[in-house]
């Protein structure tokens, strides 16, 4: 399993104009094989961050989640826009255990 | 390292009441030894999703963090909002690669 976690900062006005984009992008990369978890949050305190939230099954589902083309047609909006700070992490895991819920 | 990712789904309007007291949870818990990212974000494509996203040094700071005077502050805030669904999740991370940025 993977977690890949990241922060966009932008001007709120260029992010509110991305929303399309992000909804078409979440919504076609969450059908993708082997992905768990797919979404772009805005920070409650801070209206210039997006926080991007992902979960895959293996590497192999996220190398082929960014050759896919809607990886390219969502690349192409946030270059749209001014992108003050970006970063992006992934993270191994190595053991899953739940604190809340499911 | 540990990620914490979890997910609060409730009313809009009972969310917007908690703005305040996520912000507070956020200042208060950032300032603990051993966050390295604690945050409350609304998913971009429905405002009834709070999303945690979370990662702390080691096991023995996110235990402390889970007795801190300000978790049990939070807790009373989220206890009074009807929450439909909560769910989060402790991963355990064997490995880091940036993808983008630093």
């Amino acid at each position: 399993m993977i977690i890949v976690m990241g922060k966009i900062r932008a001007a709120a006005s260029d992010i509110e104009s991305l929303y399309d984009a992000m909804a078409t992008q979440m919504a076609t990369t969450q059908a993708e094989d082997g992905c768990e978890l797919y979404v772009f949050s805005r920070d409650v305190t801070d209206p210039n961050v997006i926080l991007i939230s992902e979960r895959w099954r293996d590497g192999e589902a996220l190398a082929a989640h960014s050759k896919a083309p809607h990886m390219a047609t969502f690349n192409r909006a946030i270059g749209g826009i001014k992108i003050e700070e970006i970063s992006v992490k992934a993270y191994d895991v190595s053991g899953v255990r739940t604190l809340i819920g499911e």
